[in-house]
This record gives C-alpha cells, sequence and structure tokens, in this order.
C-alpha cells in the first residue's frame, strides 16, 4: 500500500523519527515533488537539493539534532533540512515561499548553525564543534557535510587534514555528486570516481590518507543504505568520513541531465526545463559576463597569450560550455580553489602569458593573500576581471559584492580599474591585457550593461588620470564605475537648477590623480560615491587628501554592513546615492 | 682522497654540472661549512638551509636551470641555492654577508623566479609556469619544492589537487624533515610517516590519491639517491611527486636535535647552541607575546572556556614548548593552516568556549574570507590576537604588519582594538575573552612593552570611546597603537611652545567615536597616527568623518608600499611620524 504523508505535519524532526521506511519514502518523494513546485516557480538551488533529499532524512532521522550538529558545507543545499526543522509552510505554500533564505540562517532555527554561503567551510566550523565538545566533556555527534566540489577548497583541505587528528567524534559526510557547479577539476576527483566504482574499496583512497575512518554508501539516494550506514557511525568515538554517492538533481530529468545549468537556476518549467523568463533569441549580450566572455575568445584568435582562469563559476563569468569548448585550453577552470588560482595566474604571468581571472566578487576575497604575495609583490601583470559587483550585485549577506574596492585597494602595485560603460570596460580590458606591465583588477559595473560613446577613452590606464566630464563652479561630483551616471544625473539636475558643477570619472580607484584633485582644494564642496563600502573605500582616500584644503568633502558609498536579502533602491536611497540627495546636498553646501 | 672545493669559484650551477660525486660531496661539506659559520654569525633559517644543501646541489647538478624552473616554498630553504647561483659571497665573505635578502629574490637572480615569503604557494606558481610552457610549445621541467609543513596549507593542497591536472611534466619536490616550524598537525603527517617507514611503499598515499605517480627517496640528505632518483624524472611527461626524507638542521647537532629552536635562529654558539644575545634570566617578559602567553596560561585555570588556537607558529606567539605543554589541550596548533584556524574559532565560539587565535600579523591576511565569513557574519566572539605589527614588526616584504587595519577594519561587525600599553592590552584582551558578543581582535603594539599606568582602562569595549588624555586648544592629535606615545610626545613639545592641543587613545579602529568626533569640528587642525598603512586606514575614516566640518585633518601612518628591510626610524621619519614634524604641523596649521 502506497504510504501518503502530509508534509505539513512535520514540525520537527521529532516528527519522522518513528517512521518506518515505507514512510520515509513517502516523506522523500513528498518533499521532492513540493521542492520541484517551489523550485521551478521561484528558481533557486535545484540540483544541490533534490540529490540530497534522502541523506538529510536519514540524518535527521539517525542523528539526535538539534543536540546532534550538523553543519552543512555552503548551505545551499538545506532546503529539505529546512523542510524537516519548522520551516516547512515555506516549501509547500506559495504565500510563504519567501519566508526562508537560501542558507542555513541561525536567525531562522536553532538546527542552522552558521550562516554559511561560501564554499569549504564547513570542516573547520565543525572542528571548532568538536573540539568545544570535547574540553566540555558533552557527547554529541557532530558531523561535516560536504560536496565533492567544495572538498577542492583550501579551507575544506585544510579542515580535512586536521580534523582527522581530533581523535573523537566527527563525521564527514562527503556528498559526492561527481559535479561541481560546473565539472570538477583535480587529482582528488579521478580517487573519487576509483572509489564509487570499486565500491568504496579502491586504493589510494583521499580520505584514509588524511588519517580517517571510511564508510561508503553507493546508493546515496536510498534511504534504507543511508540510514544503515548512518546508525554504524553514530556516537562513533573517531574521525570518519561518510562517502555517499547521489545524483546531483534527482528526480528531475532536465535536472539529471544538464547538472551545470540546474545547480542554481531561475524559474523554469519542469517539462521541458525551459526558463520562464528568456531574452528573445539574437538579442545583443545584455550582461557584462557576456561581454567579457565573448571579447575574450576574439582575443584568444588574436593573441595566443590570452588565457582566462576561473575558480568553479565559469557560467557566473559568462563561460558556458560551449564558451569552454570554444576558448579550449585557454580556458582553465581549476575547480574552487581561488587562492591557487591567483597563484596560478601569476606563473602563467610570470611564464610570458597573458592571464586573467574572471572571478564573482565575492569570491576574490578568498585570495587577498595571494592576491598581495603571489601576484602583486611580484608585480606580476595578471588581470582580475570582478563581476557580480556593488549594490546591483547578489543580495544575499554571504555573496555580497561591497568589499572589494575596500580589500583590495590596500594592497600595495595593483592597479584597479572601475569602467564605466561597455566602451571603457573594453578598453581597460584590452590594456590591461596587453599593455600593463602591474597587475589589473577591472571591475565590471554592477546592473544592466551601459552603452555611452561619449567617455573619452585612454591608450594607458597606468597612471591615475580623472576624466574632466564636466567643469565648472564650485561643486565637484566624482562618481566611481556605474555611479558614474547617479552623479551625471545630479550634475543635470544642479544644472537645471543653474548651480554649475564639475563632474568627473576616476577611473582608477588605487591610486589618486593628484593633480586632477589639487584643482579642487578651493572648492566648496567634493561628493564622491563608488558602488562598495564607504568605510576604507575610494572616497575617503579623496577626503583624506583634501583633508588639509579648505574644501568640504562628502563620502557616499554602501554601509559596512552584511544586508541581507535587500533591495538596491531602499538601499541606495538610504545611502543618499539617488540624483536627488545629492543635488541637495551640493546645494546645500554651496549656500 | 679528500677532495677540496673552492667555493668561489663557483659562480652558476653550471660550474658544479662537471663534478664527480666526491667533487659534490666535498662542496656540499663546504657549503654546510660556510652556512653554520654565517648562521651562527648572523643568524637566520637554520634547520631548513642546513636540510637542503644535498638536494638542492642535486637539483641544480641534474636540472639545467635556469631553463628549467624551481619554484621554492617559503623560499627560506634557498641559501644553498643562492650560493650556486652567483651569489656565494654573501656566505663565504663576512663583508658581503648582508648582500642577500633572506628568500628567492627575481631582483637578485634570474634563478629567483619570484619573491616569495608566506608559505604554501610554490605549487600554485608552478602549475603557472607549466601551464604557460605547454601552451607555448616549452620543453623546460617545471619544478615546485614544497616542505612537508607547508603541504598542508590551502593553497598548497588546492595546487597539488590541481597540479597532478596538468597532464605534463610537473615536478613536485616534497622536502619531508617531520617538522613544520614546530611539530606537524594533521591527518596527512602519519602518511608521510606510512611512506617514510615504508621506504615508500605503503599505501594509503595521499599522492597517488591526489593524482600523482611518485618516487621515495629515503636518504634525502645523500647527493647519489638525490641525483638517481632527480634523473629519472627529468623531463618526464607527466606529474611526479619526488618524496625526499631530509634531516632538518642536518649536520649541526644543535639544530637537529632542537628542531624548532633551530627553525629560525638569532646569532648562537656553533657549539652549544646558545644564543649570543640573551636577556638576563628571571627579568620581567619583555614581548607582548610572553605577556600574551603567560595572561592566557592564567586564564585557563579560572576559565576552563579559554581555548588559544594557533597556525603553525606557536614560538612567534610567545607559546614555546613548555607553555605547550602546560596548556594541555586548551592550546591547540592547526598547523600552517590559517583558514581552517579562523573557522575552528568560530566553531569553538558556536560551542560556548572563548577562542583566541593568535597569530603574526602579516598572516592573518590568508584568513580574510573567512574572518568575514565565518567569524563576522556569524557575530562570533572569537578573539584575534595579532604579534609583529607595524612598522617596528617584520621587515622582510613579504612579511609586513602593515596591512591588517586596512583590511580588518574594511570587514562590517569585527572590533578592531588598538591598546597602548601593557596595562590596556590586558584590559582589552580579559573583555574580549570575557564578555564581548562580537568578534574582537586585540593588537598588540609593535616594539617594546610599554608600562603606563595613567591610561583610563575601561570595563566594557564594545562601543568605540575615545579617551581624552588632554584637552584644550585648537588642535586635536589622535594616536592609535603604540603611535600614541608619539603623539603624546608630540604635545609635550607643542605644551613646551605654549600651544594648546587636545590628545586622544582612540582604543577602537573598526568605529569611529562621533560624539568625540563631533567636538573637534571647530578645530583648525586634527592629526591622526596609525602604525599601518595610511591609504585605507583608520585616520582616513576620521577624515571623511570630518570632511563636512572645517576642521583640516591630516592623515599619518605607514606608506602603501612593499617596503623591503627597511629601518623603521628613517620610515617613520619619511612619513612624518616624529613628534617634532608631528608639532610642526600642527603649528603650521593654526599660524
Amino acid at each position: 500500500m502506497k504510504q501518503s504523508i502530509d508534509l505539513d505535519t512535520i514540525h520537527s524532526p521529532e516528527d519522522i523519527r518513528s517512521m518506518n521506511i515505507e514512510q520515509l519514502t513517502a516523506l522523500a518523494g513528498e518533499m521532492r515533488a513540493a521542492l520541484m513546485r517551489k523550485l521551478s516557480t521561484r528558481g533557486g538551488h535545484v540540483g544541490p537539493n533534490l540529490g540530497m533529499v534522502e541523506a538529510i532524512i536519514a540524518m535527521h532521522y539517525v542523528f539526535d539534532t538539534p543536540k546532534d550538529k550538523i553543519v552543512y558545507d555552503v548551505s545551499h543545499q538545506t532546503y529539505p533540512h529546512k523542510m524537516l526543522t519548522g520551516r516547512m509552510k515555506a516549501f509547500t505554500d506559495p504565500a510563504h515561499y519567501g519566508d526562508v533564505t537560501g542558507y542555513t540562517n541561525p536567525a531562522e532555527s536553532e538546527y542552522d548553525l552558521f550562516s554559511v554561503g561560501h564554499t569549504s567551510t564547513a570542516l573547520a566550523l565543525a572542528t571548532g564543534l568538536a573540539k568545544a565538545r570535547d574540553l566540555a566533556g558533552g557527547d554529541e555527534n557532530v558531523i561535516a557535510v560536504v560536496g565533492d566540489g567544495s572538498l577542492g577548497g583550501g579551507e575544506a583541505l585544510e579542515g580535512l587534514n586536521y580534523g582527522s587528528t581530533l581523535g573523537s567524534n566527527f563525521i564527514v559526510v562527503v556528498n559526492d555528486n561527481d559535479m561541481s557547479i560546473a565539472e570538477n577539476h583535480g587529482g582528488l576527483y579521478a580517487d573519487l570516481r576509483l572509489l564509487r566504482n570499486s565500491n568504496g574499496t579502491a586504493e589510494p583512497n583521499i580520505f584514509r590518507a588524511m588519517g580517517y575512518a571510511y564508510r561508503y554508501v553507493h546508493y546515496g539516494n536510498n534511504l534504507r543504505s543511508l540510514i544503515e550506514k548512518f546508525r554504524s557511525v553514530r556516537n562513533i568515538a573517531y574521525p570518519v568520513v561518510v562517502h555517499i554517492n547521489t545524483m546531483k538533481g534527482m528526480g528531475l530529468r532536465v535536472a539529471e541531465s544538464d547538472k551545470e545549468s540546474f545547480h542554481y537556476a531561475g524559474p523554469f518549467d519542469l517539462q521541458t526545463g525551459a526558463p520562464l523568463k528568456t531574452a528573445p533569441a539574437g538579442t545583443a549580450p545584455q550582461a557584462y559576463t557576456d561581454i567579457f566572455a565573448l571579447h575574450m575568445l576574439e582575443r584568444m584568435k588574436k593573441d595566443s597569450r590570452t588565457v582566462v582562469l576561473n575558480a568553479g563559476t565559469p557560467g557566473a563569468v559568462g563561460f558556458y560550455p560551449e564558451r569552454r569548448r570554444e576558448a579550449g585550453r585557454r580556458f582553465v577552470d581549476v575547480g574552487i580553489a581561488e587562492q591557487m588560482c591567483t597563484g596560478m595566474a601569476s606563473g602563467l604571468a610570470k611564464g610570458g602569458m597573458r592571464p586573467v581571472m574572471a572571478v564573482v566578487d565575492s569570491f576574490i576575497q578568498r585570495a587577498y593573500d595571494q592576491l598581495s604575495q603571489d601576484v602583486a609583490i611580484n608585480h606580476m601583470p595578471a588581470v582580475f576581471a570582478l563581476f557580480h559587483t556593488g549594490v546591483l550585485g547578489m543580495t544575499d549577506e554571504t555573496h555580497l559584492g561591497f568589499f572589494d574596492i575596500s580589500m583590495i585597494t590596500g594592497i600595495p602595485e595593483i592597479n584597479f580599474l572601475a569602467p564605466v560603460c561597455r566602451q571603457e570596460y573594453i578598453a581597460m580590458l584590452d590594456w590591461a591585457m596587453e599593455h600593463a606591465d602591474m597587475p589589473v583588477v577591472v571591475r565590471a559595473p554592477g546592473g544592466e550593461v551601459v552603452e555611452d560613446d561619449s567617455r573619452e577613452l585612454l591608450a594607458d590606464y597606468s597612471r591615475p588620470k580623472y576624466e574632466f566630464v564636466r567643469r565648472g563652479g564650485k561643486i565637484a561630483l566624482l562618481g566611481a564605475g556605474n555611479f558614474f551616471y547617479i552623479m551625471r544625473e545630479a550634475a543635470d539636475l544642479l544644472a537645471e537648477s543653474g548651480v554649475e558643477c564639475t563632474l568627473i570619472n576616476p577611473r582608477c580607484l588605487s591610486q589618486l590623480d593628484e593633480e586632477a584633485l589639487d584643482t579642487l582644494k578651493d572648492y566648496d564642496i567634493v561628493i564622491t560615491a563608488e558602488d562598495g563600502t564607504a568605510d576604507g573605500g575610494w572616497g575617503q582616500r579623496v577626503a583624506a587628501y583634501l583633508g588639509s584644503s579648505r574644501t568640504k568633502v562628502r563620502v557616499l558609498g554602501l554601509p559596512k554592513k552584511f544586508e541581507n536579502r535587500f533591495r538596491a533602491a531602499e538601499l541606495m536611497e538610504a545611502c543618499s546615492l539617488t540624483p536627488q540627495a545629492i543635488a541637495s546636498i551640493a546645494c546645500e553646501a554651496v549656500k
């Protein structure tokens, strides 16, 4: 008899612990169906969640959560976990779809231990929980759940290496679906394949080599297998890896067959997988990632020194599978390994290539030390192309594109360029790829691509040189990157009120154009705006430089705060980042 | 017949390539003797260099350097390499001892490919060289030399994982001396021991698991074994690990028996190993590292939640072996793995402990993303104790303590405290360890410990609150950390000239005490000084805040530059960081 489960009766893991296997199987079916409905309507991390339904049910069934502690890597696979831990309605009731974030979130539930969004952190966080337990004399299980893709990241490998020395209960569930966001890259993946193909019996075994006991679950979407194996390690007194072989996108044919596209997807048709919102075919590229990727493919034809690097997010920087095929060996995805990717860029430059590392803004911060040591100290002409920047980038607190200006401009010897429009973007990229004799960051403007033929392009961006777009009055408006256009609108507003002003596109944010700033020293007010935190950013450097002159300076930018799921327009308004607000500040100052 | 080699006849590796094994052996002996003379006189990385004499001779003998490319991890083991590549005099002639830096340095020689100083970078850099070679159709060997300690770092493990996928010549020499700076920590070290004990035959084998062919050299200080093995991999067409078992400190008894003390040492007696400069026994601790370590040992007795974490540099933060033994399991060295250490701190805090991660200033930048994601977003009360900070810290371009203020204060939710003296240091540490409900950085002042009973200590440092040490006039001097005392001297100078001023110890550098700053808005000048880069630092935040007031602001700090082997006094003078210069700036402004 087919069981039927009413999902809305599940309020906590306790509600599933008395179920039999048939009921649990029915539960998994209902959960997967609910997930498909929500994912196809609202979008989200499709493949990771569909692949982990059974494993998450089995963990909550076997382990005594929340006393037993589960830390999920990235935590983009935790929709089933949220369903079982008091948040079912957010997956069954469209009116409540927006109630939960896409990641674990301690503000939502005691079952969520950390706010997580970047990869490769779960092992390290869990070692701390295990050590705290051991010092306090506790007896709970500590479980780190990490995907095969995440496992290649430095913090995960460091954590894997250290965790086995704890000498106490430390359970690492390796969720191996043979995929990162895109395909995996790295020697350990051949070993994982060997283990999968030998039902976990082969040598070498990376986990044993790292000091762990080892268990393998070949049917990682089979509840009975999972439950049996998790029971066998519950309350284990030493570190163990449970390697589970799961199917990314399980149960949704389109996601099973196109794992990369359905890692994360917007709303889609459940039958065909077709996106519900598409741009008409043949329209011009509308994202800087597309402009970048197509331009690099062109450059590769003309300049054989061109190499594009990426760390595990090729689609997010415009290199979809067909473009990767076109680029061939001149596109290098190193897997989720930003540190080594940055070091490799330096090595490529030393070897005579012209490398560009394309990276999602929030992830470049995983390579601060490498930018400093491998690249900047060595003056290597490697280029870093940042995407999804600023307030119009990602809106989860873990993925903000707010911090790169402050972070990178603090490092010596890196030339940080902030183009305002497509034309300037290409000019800066071309200069960086052909002529630069230093490391260069080119920050793609946030938001839609702006076409602007009136910007003055330079043949050489090695020295800071501000573009004076308009000169006059005793008010100067300096707008960096896409915020240049807010300043231009403010200038227009002022002009309409008969107030003259000077309008500047600074182009470079890592060094000051002192000659240009010297001409502003007798101004009444200088206003800067940048699409990153004001705190520690470029505008504060301007303020400090002009600090000993008579001019007043007002620095506008984003708050130094982990904003979460914000609305860009509201946040900008709160930060006076509107033409109207800027025009008023200016008028106020000259009154 | 014993061969004799005149070291001063060796100008390049070509000069050793026609030698026979007896001559090479004699060469190694002479080089080791010269190294001992220099190291005992001048100090330096003793153990790493003595252990690598034979391997470096063998590499330059077998490989066609500089066409073949050797990248050394950390590069603190490259004194023998420098001897063989045109810089012998810097090791044989005391008058030239200062001619070379302690690391590879492209400015010194074409044989030095990168300026390196941080660990774990060689594999990543070498993957870039190998990939560049493959794209350009070259045929040179690319060799990465990495120590067992460095191998546990995230970038190294990422590089190890990726390197095996190159599918072409990529030779990884693992220099395994069974030691990091201190003892190793991590599961892979048990595997290395297993491999050493089985003459390289055991399974599991971490290198095979990562996709490499594998060779083992048991006598890693035997030229014949090394030469034979390196010859066997020369021009190899696929990635291979050559695992060599070396003796750290080889040939110097005191260094062989006390590997930790002789990893890096100042001048010492060659027979006894005794330091040539010692403080008299029984004197008070004179370094903040000692004050920290002793205070933490006391705290551990009173508060069982206290845990001190460190990533591979225990001695450099005051935790010498006897103190580690005293701390027992409340001191955790995770090996060279700052990322995972930072994540673990967060996990410990979540588990109810009060963790403090003690870290050399220049190495905290290896954990930017973890400070942000694992710690700050999660509001975890983990403490970060920074040492060897600022202009009085380390002076190699790769180890500067200049960047932490700019880097960390850009991250939201972290409270960055800058004590000025021992008393304030302890007060801030105690508050952070007991009461803070947020992440706290406590930056040990650079230079000698200052005793100062006159500072006003607070019971609560959670909100920024500036200490007004002196009030008056229209000049305000704000001195952060140890630079407070420069400001106090400047204030004294001004007082001597009859000029009144306000003197402030800001205590906190991550948030502004706006109430305090508001009282300065009608001042003639506000001068800030901090022991870090002015660019992106705390003073610029002050300048921006006061930007719309009438007061002028002058921000003093260190240059955004990779200064190398500088003299602190000269650099400070060049940056107007002297009481005299500051007093003049002040007087100039009020004239």
